[in-house]
């Protein structure tokens, strides 16, 4: 593991230079970085066809092939995606807090960077440029485990960054790749406690869940979205549908989509049919508990997998309930802690619903797409976290720094 | 495993009720489970007579012994904790952000609960009812598991404070201790990830390291502390004796007590003399480099382990450096981010300590014993956080929340 620890002892150098920059120095780079890539575009289309080709050939499907596809519009994609997040404030330095003690010590709480930030994802290469330009904005020093399916593509990308950082005169391991594609050498990365400080998966279930069971660093689990929109009894009816087909079609494949909805049993015979038919006509496929599926006939059985799972996909599991407290307890029980929406004019049951789910976004009246750090007004986002500690719901800058203490005295002591 | 699942599914049931608790009913409960303990001393010290003597026949050190004795002035001190605890601020409940967007939605990013907190401890039953009072007040339910050698002390108190909250007709489940002393027991726990939110240990670095290499829960390290102190060129050394004599000897056994000096090449003439003077009358062993040694000449060989020891003993490291720069250097390579002191009159050099020491708690002048809950005027205190990720140095009510956005709408979609 002698080049994990190369890597770390370089990023470890590279994180108290980060520390230092000035925000106009960041963004200058950030700037200079965009317009690198957008010249190299033919270098990161070449290694991307490569990488491409190589998919293809093992069988990768049309959904991951799209995810892994370059086309000059994607590459002027993640530059304007860095231009963006230069842009943006910067939260370095920022006081959070300030106080005076009796004795005289005077304590300010201060953002400061991470330090090193570990990022592992799927063969998503606009990825790298994203995570590196979050990661350099807010004074962090990032290394990188892309999927192996866009190696050549995740090279050719860093290898630009990095060439830029260095012609504007700072460490260009601020952004890093593993270029060890052998698994052993992603879970050896997982310990690499002494050197990175934080770890975030950025792909499915399976990849959050191998990072958190091997992982010795502290690891921020994002976006597995189990949503759920429950229609109280007190709903508008009319703006109810517009809201399940938004939250449900919109995209289907991300992880504020709604993938569960209840009903309340008082409106079930006037809304269900109308709604079967909205969803019948978006082609979604139908599960439901007895009574959704006497109403709507072409629903199938929804089993106890159904209500915990996240489709990504044209399905939905159907339930009724008998209250406000059974959806909020059915919610807690299957959610993903994500999002999830009551719609009711109700504002008892609102208020019930807001205090009683257990998620990092609840709604009234409005569609779970919205959790997103753009929607949010973030104007960046590294991902939806559906942890408990740190961050909670869509990150942004400030989720990717931490604090420290800086206490001023005259010879105190206790 | 069945017997943790079972834990699990009760803290999850007093989850619920607990968030709904009002401060006024959560502060009634804590008075009267002080007043509980006080009452019921006599059983609590019975129980802990019992893990006294086993202790002792097992050949327990003398001062774990100190640690686990329980003493009628001991249990008030336990029951005015919980009392302290009832006097603080709720922070459940603040709105900490509030913001509208563009669309009409409406945002609030609400202090709410953990959920369930799981604290692993060794044999200090103190720690008990603190851990209790401290997640009971902020609205988590907790589920402890103490050190088999304080097993019927902890027992004793877990009972007392579950037949109060009883009797204020809240769920005896916001506290459960795990009797089952087994060490694959223990190990299950550290993965009760569909129950247990946070995991914090409470104890030494041992314990700390089973924790994080184990746990598939988020972990808050707490605790191990090899803090500094830098006397620099420009040092007010008349200062400089009183501070360091404090950090190191007013009370060895903690984290935030100074374990190693590094003192200016420039001032070590004219104060490592004065200074080995004033630590050998405390009976402080020196461990020092060449240059030290020289002029300390009692002082004995520092190795590298020295630099990287937290002794939490009558011993310190010293070491003599050319300048601020190095002296940082040398911080940030053996320190345990914790808390670390510059001693100067030079702004510049203070500045760049406070910028360059990546540290929970960086000071300029005073004692690196401030760092501390209490001290830094937070009321109460589950531990020092030594790593970045969701609370960094002295952690009080506050950190053991999280938040939750609550989002209004009137029908948005995307």
């Amino acid at each position: 593991m002698d080049y994990l620890e190369m890597l770390g002892q370089k990023a470890a150098a590279a994180k108290y230079e980060l520390q230092k920059l000035t925000t106009l120095v960041k963004n200058d780079a950030l700037q200079k970085t965009a317009d690198a890539l957008v010249k190299e575009t033919q270098r990161i289309l070449t290694a991307n066809e490569k990488d491409y080709v190589i998919a293809k050939q093992n069988g990768m499907t049309e959904g991951l092939l799209d995810r892994l596809k370059l086309t000059p519009e994607r590459v002027e994609g993640m530059a304007e995606g860095l231009r963006q997040i230069a842009e943006l404030d910067d939260p370095v330095g920022e006081i959070i807090e300030s106080f005076d003690r009796p004795n005289g010590l005077h304590i300010d709480k201060v953002r400061v960077p991470m330090g090193v930030i570990g990022i592992i994802y799927e063969a998503r290469p606009n990825v790298t440029a994203d995570a590196f330009g979050l990661c350099f904005k807010t004074g962090n020093a990032v290394i990188l485990k892309g999927g192996k399916d866009a190696f050549y593509s995740n090279e050719a990308i860093t290898e630009v960054i990095r060439e830029t950082l260095t012609q504007s005169q700072i460490s260009a391991d601020a952004i890093q790749l593993i270029t060890d594609n052998d698994r052993a050498v992603t879970t050896a990365f997982m310990q690499l406690k002494q050197y990175v400080d934080v770890l975030i998966p950025r792909g499915g279930a399976g990849l959050i869940r191998a990072v958190v069971e091997n992982s010795t660093i502290p690891v921020i689990e994002t976006g597995t979205g189990n949503c759920h929109i429950y229609v109280d009894e007190d709903a508008d009816l009319e703006k109810a549908i517009p809201i399940i087909l938004n939250a449900k079609t919109q995209r289907i494949g991300v992880c504020n989509a709604c993938e569960s909805l209840l009903v309340h049993e008082k409106i079930a015979d006037r809304f269900l049919p109308a709604l079967g038919k909205a969803l019948r006509e978006n082609n979604v496929e139908m599960r439901g508990d007895e009574r959704v599926r006497a109403l709507i006939p072409d629903a199938v059985e929804a089993t106890q997998e159904d209500y915990g799972a996240e489709y990504l996909d044209y399905i939905i599991s159907m339930k009724t309930v008998v209250s406000v407290e059974e959806a909020i307890a059915h919610i807690n029980r299957y959610n993903t802690r994500h999002s999830d929406a009551i719609l009711t004019d109700n504002k008892e049951h609102a208020a019930k619903f807001l205090q009683g789910v257990d998620s990092a976004c609840v709604y009234v009246n409005a569609s779970t797409r919205f959790t997103d750090g753009f929607e949010f007004g973030f104007g960046a986002e590294i991902g939806i976290s559906t942890q408990k500690l740190h961050a909670r719901g869509p990150m942004g800058l400030k989720e990717l720094t931490t604090y420290k203490y800086l206490i001023k005295g005259s010879g105190q002591i206790r």
